[in-house]
């Protein structure tokens, strides 16, 4: 379906985004592509300024930019305070998200008869749900999921094929869990006897809030006392791992390869970089920013940013990253000065030597 | 079901674990929580010393504590020479391990005609038995489970939901395997011919020892040639991948994402922390402590504990870490050492020039 | 089956590898070991420089060496330029690649009627092929595979249990895909608003190109518009991520647990070892060579090779490694320097004192 650009500039304020429109109004465009593949039909965006240089050879039928972006005069715009925001408003209005096709293979899954099952659950051929499970209306469960007992899953949740809910776990609503994830294994829980290891029954569970989305193959240890916790807004992308017990707070975004171990304690609207790694028994604070492949081995207070392995605030990382570079220069000049001293003290022993 | 602490107190010497009861003997637990979780019917434990302001305020009915850990004159204990193994002990005791209901949908398996399954073996639907493949006695396949011509399981393995077993590989007794990992898949073996890679025939195989227990999401890969080994009672944490033809020994420990490449040796009863790297065709001696995100690029001697990237003795580790981030102050020093020695400089040549 | 060394002398020419047989021509061998482990009627090979010594005490019946190797005088050898090559190619010749058996179970599949599937494929149980996919002749669909809507598979393919492909993605000839791998889930496309994040529908695909190799439980997302793409003969190990728009040229070859963000550039034959990070947006140049745990927060022009966190040219990354490790050593010769120039300032002051 195509759409006018006064069409798109009429409906971006009614989900909270003014914008002007400059150029051709009736221009139609019926798809969103970055400026570098954008046809004619198509509508793009500038909200990365690495790419500000794509605007000169676009050819975009019209580019959602900031207020004070300065623009070729050829170019059709709709200027907006946050381009990106409005360009995931355009996407949803022109593309809606993936629609998951009403099977008519269900009869091929497998479904415990104590089980409940909410209204207009789509439940794929290969599927397992086991005793005692309730899952909520409208739950899309693709090929190869397994749900074992007593597990909850609340409604609108989409979990794509091969994805493992163990026992006695919980899903709020509208959780997204991609292929092959497992939740609620068991954790590392281990006493050590002499050179062997004795395993800790995990009985614990993990609990996942609303609107959570987590990538493919992660893997969430259940707690081995307790709960394992991933609130309400959180996101994971791709081979996260959170260990047993660890309590994750609202709103976070974890990048691919994040691994957490066990007990610790992430606040609300944290960030992690890809390849973070989380020590045991630590607490995160609110809003802190952890950067790429940094190793966190204490604490971090709320609004901190911190980078490296070890992890320190971002400003020491980066000139320790700069001054750990300028170290054969730092080397070069203490050997100079050796060389300097070394002759002065000659010098003044000379001196010495002659007034005796 | 409830029990006295008398009756744990009782328990607790049968299994090797003396033990001295502080309190009322008739207080009833029914259930083991962490203190800040546990509730006046439950049982606590105090083992990592992080946790022991908690004991002030935990309504546990009762805690395990070290023999000579201080307690407040209120809390009902019972002291043991390690309270980790004792609350371990104590879990068993009141949970066991997970049951695997017996499943009656075994109908809807794959097994091939010259598969040989043992007695009591617990076959879900989705599984996939091919030819000559020979299955230990009580064994549990979960949905999904895939096991390859010729490959050979032992008695009272479980292998949890989408669990892949390539083909001629060889698991022990005892061996339980989280979801979705996969053994014995092709290693990355290429010959480089011009700016083409040649694949290299993986005919080798995995082979897994009694009591090992590897968790979700891991790749154990086959080897080129002879075998891949994960030797007895060696346990894996998450997303572990181990490259083809390396021997990891007996009672190792690896936390979630270690990865160690192909033709690697390593000891018995070695730990490696989250993240660990591990180059190709190095060897780590017994008892080795690999900390976490540590990347090895020499050989480990046994009973070494080694730590950074590239990994050198923890000590080293540990000064190096703290001496990058004194870095600004050794700079400082050297540019004020410069200004002192020019100082000093102009000083002796002006000496030595009223002399002349 | 056995082949005489003078037969597989006068195989390797054939392949375009000229080799000279020293020692009994008549002896046969019917398989490849390693050195220690070969047995007399096993041929062997030595290509890394590390498992010389070996040639003293291998049981091989013969060994594969370079042109220049000193060998003890009882070994039959196959002399060849490359050595690596050469076992490659009688591996191949002894072993071939793995038989992939027809199945009689494809009854069990589930194929939407809208899909069109090509001669000889091999279908197994509990597959899904959904609608408007259209898969090659010849390929190999072992079960769990799912096949999501409107994606097409080349000819030849080979996707290992439990395989998942999203909507839309195009595979081409002869790709291989190791069990659990995902293709095609969604990145991690979020707009902030406020605390919480939207989700930006994720419409692009994932194009893999042809004879590429793919390792177990790696997950490549699909681009949010356009294409993340896997150039044709690109080979990848277990456990690797790639973000959404990624673009890996041809004939790359990644090492286990590599994450790459999304919108990344890679070149053609680009190596990148074990656990590499690569931040988003960056170009990586042809031939770039990547360390291992390297981090990579800038472009790599093309043919660099770079190594550490954050990674700079190996030369520099290699002498930072040794300055960091002879850190204390500065720290004393600085510390030595001050006292010494206090010395001398005491001096010189003195002197001057006299003077006055």
């Amino acid at each position: 379906m195509a759409y006018s650009l006064r069409a798109l500039a009429d409906y971006l304020p009614t989900v909270g985004m003014p914008c002007t429109l400059h150029g051709d109004a009736e221009r139609q465009v019926d798809g969103v592509a970055t400026l570098e593949d954008a046809e004619p039909s198509e509508i793009s965006f500038l909200a990365n300024p690495k790419y500000e240089k794509a605007l000169e050879t676009t050819s975009a039928g019209a580019v959602i930019v900031s207020n004070d972006q300065p623009i070729p005069d050829r170019l059709t715009v709709l200027r907006a305070a946050d381009p990106y925001a409005a360009i995931t408003a355009v996407m949803v209005h022109i593309y809606g998200y993936r629609r998951h096709g009403k099977t008519e293979i269900g009869d091929r899954a497998v479904i415990h008869p104590s089980a409940v099952i909410g209204e207009n659950a789509n439940i794929h051929h290969g599927v397992t749900v086991s005793a005692n499970v309730t899952i909520g209306k409208n739950v899309v469960l693709y090929p190869g999921v397994y749900i074992a007992e007593d597990s909850r899953l609340g409604d609108d949740c989409v979990l794509y094929p091969n994805v493992v809910i163990y026992d006695g776990c919980i899903l709020g609503n509208r959780v997204s869990i991609h292929a092959g994830t497992v939740i609620g294994e068991d954790g590392l829980g281990y006493a050590p006897i002499g050179e062997t290891w004795h395993k800790i029954p995990q009985i614990g569970i993990v609990e996942i809030g609303d609107d959570v989305e987590i990538g493919a193959n992660c893997a969430i240890d259940r707690a081995t006392l307790g709960r394992t916790v991933i609130a309400k807004g959180t996101k994971f992308s791709n081979l996260v791992t959170i260990g047993h017990g660890t309590k994750i707070g609202e709103h976070c975004m974890f990048v691919a390869q994040v691994g957490i171990a066990g007990s610790v304690n992430v606040g609300k609207h944290v960030t992690m970089a890809g390849k973070v790694g989380v020590a045991g028994h630590l607490t995160i604070g609110d809003n802190a920013q952890i950067g790429a492949m940094s190793g966190l081995m204490k604490d971090v207070p709320p609004g901190v940013a911190v980078l490296g392995s070890p992890a320190t605030p971002i400003k020491n990382a980066l000139r320790s990253f700069s001054l750990v570079e300028r170290l054969p220069n730092l080397h070069k000049q203490v050997k100079q000065l050796e060389a300097q001293v070394e002759a002065l003290q000659r010098a003044v022993d000379a001196r010495a030597d002659e007034k005796q």
